[in-house]
């Protein structure tokens, strides 16, 4: 499908995207000739599109005279930019991603979990009837004459595939990659279409709650160990939902979208989200405010055995099932120290439509630094970042998923968490920007460095010594680099020692060991040298 | 595009695949019924191809029978695979690549590397005209009304897009990510269509061959390091092939197709590679039989000089350059005590076409073990098999890529190494089947035990004490769990301790502390448990 000129105008030089059109080419090489050349045909704007006649000859000409003065071989053939929606990771966006990474990893596997992984894309089937509405969202890759395939468009249900496929019904698991969405990016900011999920799931037949509040005790860590600022975990359940809806005179058909209209209390006022219910979803104005009543509701356990009495919550086994459930879970997190920071909220409800038991959500409490320079879609793209910011974790329990995929329909129970990776690096790279710690990049201890010349053989000779040593080290790639251009490469990048050789180091057998922030500066016996820098090094 | 009927016959029952169309259904749910109502119109192996008049209403009936007898409301709808060539990473898999990918990662740190990561996708105008035939291998998505979209084919065009846009011109950088290629994954085994690729490169304009011989260290270091048994490292000079094609009287615009012939002498002979150049190439005998006499050289720095000298070489401006860097980066070589594995061998020619000079590719001398079990495709495939089992990296230098990106032709140098880490994979594979010790698959040190029934809550308070402390711990999530299943679950996994709570120890502060392996026991008070458990688990 051809894009219309006008949509593709360059807005930069180095977006300019030539087009296969002779005429166009030599508008942006030579515009001065070709207005010379054709002034008369040409009219304002629309410049790029008129089709001038005879313009092929003096095209042909000019080429050849371009190419007699050559130099252009190589220019620019393409738009320079990633695709819509994602983007490229550089060296201090890693670093503080390595970070992050390490500190969930270590917090997974202090829990015993093991990892897996599965292919980018699976067979479109796999994907299909799982996601609801979210399902034209999925990237499908194009038929090239072999199985339809689709993006992942997340861990989850290729979790369930996998469990299924390889008929395992017990495993503790994390499994960190990137997923693939066709949102719009630019509706929602800190959204991309590529981005990483970060989930912990639970697979097996065990006593109640205890799986589900170790899921929990997991975020309290991760958050706590990141550093993001005061948080709250708020936890439901389906089954309390279901049993809200059916007491409050919900009909059956109707649960699962007015769950959705619940969903949307972290966005939106009480009255709008009656209204929705009362005027797009039918549902009576009394069963409305009934269900108000309930989703105002917030504590603890406290909350859980109150439910129990209330009159018409007690009517229904399925919220009567979920609140017994609560109240142990939250006897597990007593023992697991974490009630401080976990409410028992009525107004969660989650999006999926998997879930079947507890749910729960994480969000910061405090006001944290959101980028808001990007303000193009102005109001819409507001009033979405406002509230909901705060989220960076969120889980539940879902039995039925892996059975879908069972030949016999066999469930295996699950619960799992997902912690939302790609808001927490945002609030790292701005913690990062505000700070004046610079982040490193590498991890190099040592630079072997020379104030004189011919001495590049004596520093390769030493750098592959220290290499060995295991010590990371780095050396100029030139034969006489200049010894302040060295100590700079140092200054910029972090590199805390170097080691300097001169003619008179190589005859005394010793190596001048300078700090760079100090600029002390010792001589060390070459025998000595790899450990002195261990033992300097051991606190980077 | 629909296929065949008979290619996707069903070969498993979990690979049933209902098809829409109730007839067909029918005939796998009742084959038997089927046959008795319409024997009459079958004709042999034709069965699932017949259309039967008034068969709708029969199935109508069928399924209202099913129906009644129920049990297959959960009944499997999906082909339950991965894409083809693509597979699962299982956690005994994942422990494996962890371990390889920490020595590369090291080791690339240890070089004072960054890293970057980029989109799995990119426009597909970015990978176009980079892989000349293997194109058609590119992976594009569907068009969904957007942008025209591929997946990565490698990591270098990405990596050199990623300096053109962000006008980098200097950066040693490494990048371990999946690529894709729609190769047919049955005809070359150990081949898949999504594997790692584990790149290592430095960009930027420096002294010649310094960082080259770098790349060289680093293949070193790495395959030393994984303890794959003895390798060779092969080197050539893109520009000393260009030379001798010149000076055999290779016509210049068969430079790169006869390459791609020479790049086959690691799996032909020489004869069918020479009959390649004469029958299929046109080149002349005499020119192919000049060029055997120089692809059967090999050796150090000595055959650079005698090349330097020899009469028909030393007629190409470009061989003598190529032949002077060749002693240059063999003297590095020296300085890095690395020239006992590496070879200039003149016949190393390699296929991609952007490499501008160094060349070179490490293989396995040794006769590794490798999987031979799908011998589905015969021939072929041991002939694939034969003789390049053993590369495990490769690269070179590529000073035209960059440029290929840049709106003004900007050269950017660059020098890389690419670790062919999924053989690598499988080496390690193998070698932990045929060992006798266990692959881990988690890390947890210490399992939280009892003997007795009703300690749930001791079990977990104490689990939740050496979480806090750093300790890696489980938990069976039972009320009451068998001191047999607790135990055994610490041999199947390897947990190398227990942590056993009972009524007396929760009198008198203790906890009964076992060695798995030992069965030794030993009380250890409370307050002392976490660094008992660092200290016994310091070496795991």
């Amino acid at each position: 499908m051809p894009r219309s000129w006008s949509s593709d105008l360059p807005t930069s030089p180095d977006q300019v995207v030539f087009s296969r059109t002779h005429s166009l080419i030599i508008l942006f090489l030579y515009p001065d000739l070709f207005l010379v050349n054709t002034a008369q045909c040409l009219s304002g704007p629309e410049i790029g599109l008129v089709l001038i006649p005879g313009i092929d000859e003096e095209v042909a000409k000019l080429l050849k005279l371009k190419a007699q003065i050559g130099g252009d071989e190589g220019k620019h053939q393409f738009t320079l930019k990633t695709a819509k929606g994602t983007r490229d990771y550089n060296p201090k966006q890693m670093a503080i991603r390595e970070r992050v990474f390490n500190t969930i990893i270590r917090c997974f596997k202090r829990h015993g979990a093991e990892t897996i992984d599965t292919p980018v894309f699976e067979l479109k089937e796999t994907l299909t009837g799982k996601y609801g509405e979210d399902s034209k969202l999925i990237y499908d890759l194009k038929d090239q004459g072999g199985e339809l395939l689709s993006l992942r468009y997340d861990l989850t249900v290729p979790f369930a595939r996998y469990l299924a496929m390889n008929k395992i019904t017990n495993i503790k698991r994390y499994h960190i990659a990137k997923v693939y969405r066709r949102d719009n990016p630019a509706m929602t900011r800190g959204r991309y279409r590529e981005f990483y999920q970060c989930d912990f799931d639970i697979a097996g037949q065990y006593d109640p709650m205890i799986p589900d509040a170790e899921c929990l005790k997991i975020v309290h860590e991760i958050l706590s160990e990141l550093e993001l600022g005061d948080f709250r975990i708020k936890v439901n359940d389906r089954r309390i939902l279901d049993g809200m809806f059916a007491v409050c005179g919900v009909p059956d058909d109707k649960f699962r979208t007015i769950c959705s209209t619940v969903d949307k209390l972290d966005k939106m006022s009480w009255e709008d989200v009656k209204s929705e219910m009362v005027n797009e979803k039918g549902l009576s104005e009394e069963a409305a405010d009934q269900i108000g009543q309930y989703v105002s509701m917030q504590g603890g356990m406290d909350l859980a055995e109150r439910l129990l009495q209330d009159a018409k919550m007690s009517q229904s086994k399925q919220a009567c099932a979920g609140l017994t459930d609560m109240k142990q879970l939250f006897s597990y997190l007593q023992l697991f120290q974490v009630t401080d920071k976990v409410v028992f909220d009525l107004s969660l409800a989650r999006g999926l439509d998997y879930y079947t038991g507890v749910i729960y959500e994480a969000i910061l409490t405090q006001n944290c630094p959101v980028n808001v320079s990007a303000t193009q879609n102005g109001v819409d793209e507001k009033a979405e970042e406002g509230v909901s910011v705060g989220s960076v974790a969120g889980g539940g329990r879902y039995d039925g998923l892996v059975g879908m995929f069972d030949p016999k329909g066999r469930k295996v129970p699950c619960v799992g968490v997902s912690i939302g990776i790609e808001r927490v690096f945002s609030i790292m790279e701005q913690k990062a920007e505000a700070s004046a710690r610079k982040v490193r990049t590498t991890e190099t201890q040592v630079m072997v460095a020379s104030a004189q010349k011919n001495l590049l053989n004596e520093r390769l000779r030493l750098t592959a010594e220290l290499w060995n040593a295991g010590i990371k080290t780095e050396v100029m790639y030139k034969k006489n680099p200049k010894l302040l251009s060295q100590l700079q490469h140092c200054e910029d990048s972090g590199i805390p020692l170097v080691a300097i050789l001169g003619e008179q180091e190589l005859k005394d057998g010793v190596v001048k060991l300078r700090t760079v922030h100090s600029r002390e500066e010792v001589d060390v016996s070459r025998a000595e040298l790899a450990e002195e820098i261990k033992k300097r090094t051991s606190d980077v």
